[in-house]
């Protein structure tokens, strides 16, 4: 078979791999519980690997919140020493089959989202979504909602969620798709439908009075809270697609706040990266482009499934805060259609006549085309201590992907 | 001052009037406790005055399950005669500050929303929203949702109602439009995020566990919900805005099935009426539009607060529903701004570029434009005793707006 054919059905079958998940929520749990390869004083974080030395601000800020929230140092500038030791481990979310937003900080005492892929049987997980610490403040405000999702909010919804047997996330996601979500940047749609499974069961939980509360007010206004579905969600559907010899298609997209880097099928286990690029957006009262940090967090695997940018078209909603107009949006969306090796029959955007959504991004299209994937993301501040202060759109540097094919060409030459 | 100038000035008064309200959830009710002019043997129904006699086949059949449902007949049968006997009474909700869904049939022992325009202190009220009954269906399935309604969900809603001291339905309505409902069929994001608000407040009202489930469960899973409040709503925004003398702003569209009436500030108690139109529409499995009824329902309403068919290019959603494709619906949406007096700085619709709805039919501009309202609704079968049949779109008769136009010119000729 010659090799464009070989490619090509590889690609098919990693499309299909794909296009079959079945994303179910199954557990809210300890990270040193849920997963694999947690242990103590080691700090899982977004993007291809990084130390501390080449650590960005945002994330030095988040790693400095963790430790002190481990109780590993009593403050910012022990946490620091700390850190900057070595006694403490760094290692990718990714190569422990999790995902978290931003600086994507998961320690063993952090508690995920846990999704089974049931087509699959695999299982991912990420960290919870807040405006604070996954950015970099390590404030006492910061800390708290980190305890509280630890002791009240995260075993309060995982008591719901054994109690369910799982909560199914592809028809929350396929309403929330023609609810003007586009499950990175913008949840509410998908978080209120969420809370609304859970609030009977919460109910019907026997919690204390209090707790329960919590736990209601907590799903019930939390408008990113969904992000977190989305991407354990994003990152099993797209495990399954890893490995396949010959595919081209791109498994995973990832930044650290340094570095940019992106997976491939038939490459599996190697990063392809280069320099975080910039974000250009909308910046929250008080802040400009001169206080941002790079792209960086592991959010954009929910592209890799076929989401946020790619489909940011029937989100129109979103652009007060990323900027832009609806018809770049739709034409953003239209455009990943010439990058991506299959359309989903499942996903629909009524904004582009109910066709389905552009899954699997092709790494030969990116280059061929030179059209690069569209990425909607928050913003985080260059120095550590801060919250979120923006969000917009961004595309991978095309480095990542010639460097992919270029690897590829090495590897599968006939 | 010349005519010309004295209408728009009459009409930019309508628009400020229309633009100021501030709709507010106050209370959950028995008609016979919050419907002014409510009374024992008599039903309230959508559209302008209709009989018995006159009356289309599907408000027969809601009629019938009313007269069941307050126990003044026995069964179909014993009603019909009753009903057409005279004995009982038959006015428009509209007369009574009211409005209803498609039949929109209430009588005492029905619970209303209630709603205060707090910017002006008026109320309005609409009777739940469910997909039998109300589209002449007297099943006791049908009627059993009724009582449901009336025992459980009701009285519950009134508990968390009073508790909140009124839910504000102004934030939740401009969130909606960014998540692509239109507030007429579309309410499953307010519906979503009303749910949201009552959760926690019902689970704090001290709740049979069992009436809070039935609660939870109802408000969580109801995707028409919000039609009751939007409707209720769009009354309390409009009624402030009649009678005021050379405005040529409609302050009402409403369908008895029979007939289409519209109501004009400047010729308040009046009703412009024609043959109600047929719906181009989608139907349920095993009917087709040789089964449906015509135009019927006070629902309308949410069209003459700028809802609806005015804002349906940002709701691509609802399409699968009622027909249409993503750029018609955008055109529809502009081309409403010809016909209207006024553009909201609060409702905003980001497909739109985040413009502001347009608001305050002008009958002028309808019949200089040649330009109808796009109303999009849902459809009844043409005989009594059918759930709902499908949805669609459909405008009012042109020879409404005529004949308004020439009362306005009698009445205001100088």
């Amino acid at each position: 078979m010659p090799l464009k054919e070989k490619i090509e059905a590889a690609n098919g079958e990693a499309v299909r791999r794909l296009l079959a998940a079945d994303p179910v929520l199954v557990d809210v749990a300890p990270a040193s519980e849920a997963v694999p390869g947690m242990r103590d004083r080691l700090i899982l974080h977004s993007g291809p690997p990084v130390d501390w030395q080449r650590m960005c601000g945002a994330q030095r800020g988040a790693a400095i919140g963790m430790a002190v929230f481990e109780g590993w140092a009593k403050d910012a500038a022990e946490a620091e020493r700390l850190l900057a030791s070595g006694e403490v481990g760094f290692e990718p979310n990714h190569h422990h089959g999790t995902v978290g937003p931003m600086a994507g900080t998961i320690t063993s005492n952090m508690w995920v989202f846990v999704v089974e892929n049931r087509a699959f049987g695999n299982k991912a997980r990420c960290r919870q979504v807040e405006s604070f610490q996954q950015f970099g403040d390590w404030s006492p405000k910061a800390l708290e909602a980190l305890a509280k999702w630890r002791d009240s909010w995260g075993p309060s919804l995982r008591a719901v969620v054994r109690a369910l047997g799982g909560i199914p996330l592809k028809p929350l996601i396929v309403k929330a798709l023609q609810m003007g979500d586009e499950l990175h940047n913008r949840v509410v749609a998908s978080s209120s439908l969420f809370a609304n499974v859970v609030a009977p069961e919460l109910a019907k939980a026997g919690l204390p009075t209090g707790r329960l509360l919590d736990a209601l007010y907590y799903t019930g206004n939390h408008p990113f809270l969904f992000l977190a579905l989305s991407m354990a969600a994003a990152k099993s559907v797209t495990d399954p697609a890893r490995g396949i010899p010959y595919s081209t298609v791109v498994t995973a997209m990832a930044r650290n706040g340094t570095e940019f880097g992106i997976q491939v099928s038939g490459l599996d286990g190697e990063w392809f990266t280069a320099p975080s690029p910039r974000v250009e957006g909308l910046y929250q009262p008080g802040f400009s482009a001169s206080d941002a940090g790079l792209d960086m967090g592991d959010s954009a695997i929910t592209e890799c499934a076929g989401w946020g940018g790619f489909v940011i078209g029937g989100a129109p909603g979103i652009l007060s805060f990323v900027g832009g107009t609806p018809e770049q949006a739709l034409g953003w969306s239209r455009d990943m259609r010439s990058i991506c090796a299959g359309r989903s029959p499942d996903y629909l955007l009524p904004a582009l006549g109910f066709e389905g959504t552009a899954v699997g991004i092709d790494v030969r299209k990116v280059v061929q085309t030179g059209i690069l994937p569209v990425i909607d993301t928050a913003i985080a501040h260059r120095e550590p201590g801060h919250p979120i202060i923006g969000a917009g759109i961004t595309r991978p540097p095309m480095e990542c992907f010639t460097r992919a094919l270029k690897r590829f060409a090495e590897r599968y030459r006939e």
